[in-house]
């Protein structure tokens, strides 16, 4: 393939209440980018309406040279073959719709649909923190915690597309109920909001935000210290068995609960050492992610390279 | 690469007792094949000799013919690069010893060392429940738990080739104490040995073994009806997270456990249900595996050919 001065893609992160694009050469070179406020209430038609004439826009900035693609990174689980989200509670009226070939149609570009997630993952491995190797697994901290597989520079994507869908291995089996369905998963007891009940449940005040538990624990305050430690143990757990499994050389994190990594790593670590043989007996990095919430646009933008790169 | 009639590979399965080799062709028809009593008493170097003097008995018996190399299922953990054998506590004297370079000089063929389980995923892929796809798992229930990931038609082995470390994926936190150092791993709730120490727990008699409680779960026994179901509920959170992760289309069962399927499998199933929507929206199967203790020989042989195509 014959790399091109006017090659570019777009890439767009779609998120509940902001979505963003940006148009990104092949170095990862942000050429425009644009915010864009996501009205969910207004409709499916309306979102998708924003976003085309968003991208559309980005577009007429850029004025000469080659579309490789538009990526779009969106919550949910993804049917990769049909481009479409499924069980996606955050974004009524999306589940089992074509927003890949809507979108397409209206744009008249290919699209490629991707779980943020695996986006973000697929970012920290093209400009981030998982530049110099080719296999990283991602975990995501936020309201809940995504994850994406890096496998030979690739999404590991699974027979449907719902590959990495971290937050929901079985941490705890008897644990805290989950959306999902199950019991006990990563994301219930390791998220902000996972963070929030526990702060509830120790009594350290009515509606404490993740944020605040993070500001007593930077004053010592032993309670919040010790649900930093309670969460760091949940992902150690987790990632203990994602590196039994894996073996792979780097394990990201990321998300709005990484500035707490001083108060919730000593115990993951702690964690991860007693559970992975693999762990103990190979250089294994754990670190934070670099791009920070702007992974995913990365991620999106690579991906239209990525796919014309495979051809 | 131009497929000859006369090609064949040798594929070895070392095991503490008993060890086998079969000269396979590219079809995975077995021209020959060998048993070798394993005397792991009589040191490393014995067991190599025996090793080397089999594959080439086998050599010999099939005459003409070029081999595409030898490929060796062995249990432990498995550094590709090195090809040797780390922490395997059931063959003293080959953690740490150039085993494959060493075999490899005394044959002058290539050899290729692959952890057991892996080996039996391989197979299974080859010849096996697996022949229909490119993603699939295996676990193995026997004594310990071993696993193999099989993606995109090749074993994943990670950066120094310790992936697939199933047996050791935690299921309880504050469970059994494993071998690996970890607690509640796996194989420590679901194995021939895990079955073994729950009937000394619920006091079926002094020194039962697996295949006993089997006997008792047919005959109706209640004590040993419950042994696996919670086995089977142990293997479904497991299962659950590995397709929550994966999102493979198939989930292989095999080893000395397998008979007992009736009696662990709906307890398995009703925990998978619970705990992977991926699993409630997919038509991810799990089954089964067909080739029996024949597989990781399969797997071994088939090695050397996948090794050949590649390059």
């Amino acid at each position: 393939m014959m790399p091109s001065m006017n090659r570019y893609s777009i890439g767009v992160e779609l998120g509940g209440t902001n979505s963003r694009a940006a148009a990104m050469d092949e170095n990862g070179r942000i050429l425009e980018s644009i915010s864009i406020a996501t009205d969910l209430a207004a409709g499916r038609d309306q979102v998708i309406g924003d976003i085309v004439r968003n991208i559309l826009e980005l577009k007429a900035q850029i004025g000469e040279g080659s579309l490789a693609g538009v990526g779009i990174g969106v919550p949910g689980f993804i049917r990769m073959k049909e481009g479409m989200i499924v069980g996606s509670h955050n974004m009524p009226g999306f589940d089992n719709y074509p927003v890949r070939d809507d979108i397409s149609a209206r744009l008249g570009s290919p699209v490629i649909l991707e779980n943020d997630a695996n986006a973000a993952a697929l970012g920290e491995k093209w400009m981030g923190a998982g530049k110099d190797v080719d296999d990283l697994v991602l975990l995501t901290l936020g309201t809940g915690i995504g994850g994406g597989v890096i496998i030979g520079g690739q999404v590991l994507h699974g027979f449907v597309g719902m590959a990495g869908e971290l937050g929901h291995i079985t941490v705890v089996p008897n644990g805290n109920p989950c959306g999902c369905g199950n019991v006990g998963c990563l994301e219930k007891h390791a998220s902000a909001t996972a963070i929030e009940s526990m702060a509830n449940l120790l009594a350290l005040g009515d509606h404490v935000t993740a944020r605040e538990v993070y500001e007593l624990a930077k004053g010592g305050e032993h309670r919040a210290l010790r649900i930093f430690e309670r969460m760091g143990e949940a992902l150690g757990t987790a990632l203990a068995s994602l590196i039994n499994i894996f073996n792979f050389p780097l394990y990201l994190l990321s998300g709005g609960v990484l500035p707490a990594w001083e108060f919730f790593a000593p115990s993951m670590i702690q964690e991860i050492q007693r559970r992975s043989f693999t762990f103990r007996h190979t250089e294994t990095r754990i670190e934070p992610a670099t791009l920070g919430n702007a992974a995913g646009l990365y991620g999106a933008a690579y991906l239209p390279f990525l796919a014309t790169a495979k051809r």
